[in-house]
């Protein structure tokens, strides 16, 4: 078997951002020398999402503004502790903490609008993404 | 390892529908030759979903009625673009963009109603789900 | 490659429970003798979720009163059957189904605050959950 892992760190400027990480892992498949295999792609972090959709700007916009309206800012009693971030956990479970993508003849097998999106809801600090190329050498 | 990737070929004849794929992926997985290992089952498109639930048409229809309510159809910015299924985007996420099954001793490894659905919100033309099993050989 | 198969059975006091599975799992894992690989954990009902999230008693409270404000307890077409659990199907679809969690140098690959959780929604019987870890021998 071939295995490549990888960290990427993410350091968004916006408290909420998304940020397209599919040339990234593309790039960690094609570096991990698998031939038939799959990546996970996984937040390490529950106040951030990795989902995959379509990239486009006013469909990013629609999913931030649906994420805001089913998980909103607010009052929670995760607040007891200090953290300000309570809709950030529920953003991460309504969108996903994860994906596992195939790898076909050494090359990201996506549909022609699949793009893979990182999802940022309480930013503005380091947080790590692991990407793990698992599968048959080329 | 054993791998065999398959792509199955979805057209449903209603714009909405739920798909039962849990036959055609067991199926796979006995010609895969894999014996201990792992099925993914994932949409290449994102107007659709790939999730796990029971058999049960009542059920079935629960689940329809609730990704409307929570996911409707209306206006959304990407709409601007000249699409109309922002919403079949947002029920993509809602409901799971793929599923990861175990392989056990050559046969899916489900729960005793467990069955894989294909949701589809944008449906009458031809969309792809890929199938990819990989392990140990039997 | 090396795996192993392991099976947990839930038995909650109360119907609504989240138990805290990531020191059962990084167990399974230590025993299965992988050391660069991933572990499928996946209910195997459609009535329970697994989810990764923070292990703070007040966000767990968020989750429940949000997953009951989504998919909350009602008349659902599926208790036709005289089924009553409706709401549990649409909190599983809500938290997720299962999760991929990396295995890096023969341990759990999480990040500081990840925590796996079995999220139980129509408990007080057995219900089983499957481990599968895959990957390269350590």
């Amino acid at each position: 078997m071939a295995s490549r892992t990888e960290y990427l760190t993410m350091r968004t400027e916006e408290p909420r951002a998304f940020v397209n990480l599919t040339e990234k892992v593309r790039d960690i498949v094609r570096r991990s020398g698998v031939g038939e295999g799959v990546v996970l792609v996984s937040s390490m972090h529950i106040t951030s999402a990795v989902f995959v959709n379509d990239n486009e700007a006013g469909l990013l916009s629609d999913i931030e503004a649906w994420a805001e309206r089913l998980a909103p800012r607010g009052d929670y009693a995760h607040h007891r502790t200090g953290e300000t971030n309570g809709d950030a956990h529920l953003k991460n479970l309504l969108l996903g903490h994860q994906v596992l993508l195939p790898v076909t003849r050494g090359e990201l097998d996506l549909g022609p609008w699949e793009q893979l999106f990182y999802g940022e809801f309480d930013g503005q600090r380091p947080k790590r993404v692991v990407v793990k190329v698992l599968g048959d050498p080329r």
